[in-house]
């Protein structure tokens, strides 16, 4: 069994992630890197998650992006709300971390290092979020080549190989993976505005998003379960 | 004047790169990445730095590679002390932090993005540090490759470069630059293993390389006026 690190942020991408990780015979290091979102939710969910997908070794690494801020996810810029799918494929959203995958690639690239691993899985999804650069191929493929150069492994001989299994995938065939494999989505967690209690808004693009693509397997989000109030 | 983001430790070097980019014209945001470095005085050097030479912000942003460890900068690994000129240049040394270099550019990027700008200076050097991986040329232009491809700002046109004007210089060479720059290089610091006063400890890789860069040039090191006992 080979190690590899599993980028973990206790959502549904992530999640399922983790579970392909498992399916093709690696050996899971987890790594949650908390940004300064604004939610306890999403630690609590990839908690749930680590432990009951089973990994080597979870770790949490804080990085504050709220220094630097610039997104509705770092800063004090209000989620979109109710946005038809017109207005989400229109263009980047404010969602958008500036640097987010690159800085949490890096870190996973330390941590692979030390843990002797050469494989990297990252749930990024270019078809849902087809406004976020930093979940294309293309710049998958040129953290890979990075990788190389700046690390001791890499110029040692070693090749780095980042895994985006659900790339071109649609958030209905991800979900379907997933319960193939076993994933209990009822533990994930997507929102970006969660209520106090960590519920989730049901409103934001990631909530629509998830939600439309259960209805479209004939199921219901079961995280929605427990929605806050729209 | 055109705004730059200037990676700042406090240190020879990346107090001299700040000095340079304020030389060519470009209006400073300084950003220290505090990456579980053990001490104190980096924090206070680059504070002192950074107010001395005037920037137009200064950000400290924590990322904590403790909870990834294996580095002597990051784990419970001794800093080699007192090595022969030939010991130094036998290959990585264990104060090597992996993926350092590819985290602090990351988290420079997303800064770049938001106070818009392009250039990003970071005070690595391969000659005395021919050891790092990170801090060759190869990885800082491949890098700049990568940084188009993971931003908005690069997919909506924006070419970032990185500067890095001290790569191969000696470390003479960058105390002559900064000298002539006004540079009070007393200000400092360098010392991978400073005592609990912040002194340095004058034997450490990084004290033996700037005390013998001064000495070349018939100067003391400032900072080791105030040196711990060896």
């Amino acid at each position: 069994m080979k190690p590899c690190v599993v980028l973990l942020s206790g959502g549904l991408d992530s999640s399922t992630c983790l579970a392909i990780a498992k399916s093709e015979g690696f050996q899971p290091h987890a790594l949650t890197v908390l940004y300064g979102q604004r939610h306890q939710a999403e630690i609590d969910a990839a908690k749930a998650v680590a432990a009951s997908q089973g990994v080597t070794s979870h770790r949490f690494v804080s990085v504050d992006l709220r220094q630097i801020g610039g997104s509705a996810l770092t800063d004090s810029i209000d989620v979109p709300k109710d946005r038809s799918e017109g207005a989400m494929s229109g263009g980047i959203p404010v969602t958008y971390v500036p640097a987010r995958n690159t800085i949490m690639l890096s870190i996973a690239l330390g941590l692979a290092e030390i843990v002797g691993a050469r494989d990297i899985f990252i749930g990024v999804n270019a078809v849902d979020y087809s406004g976020y650069p930093d979940c294309r191929p293309e710049f998958v493929r040129e953290f890979e080549t990075l990788a190389k150069l700046a690390t001791k492994a890499g110029v040692e001989g070693a090749d780095f190989h980042v895994h985006a299994p659900l790339i071109s995938w649609t958030k209905a065939q991800i979900i379907q993976a997933g319960l193939a494999l076993g994933v209990d989505y009822g533990m994930t967690h997507s929102c970006y505005d969660p209520d106090d209690g960590g519920r989730p808004c049901g409103r934001c693009d990631s909530c629509r998003i998830r939600i439309k693509a259960f209805e479209s397997l004939g199921m219901t989000d079961p995280v929605m379960k427990r929605a806050s109030r729209p």
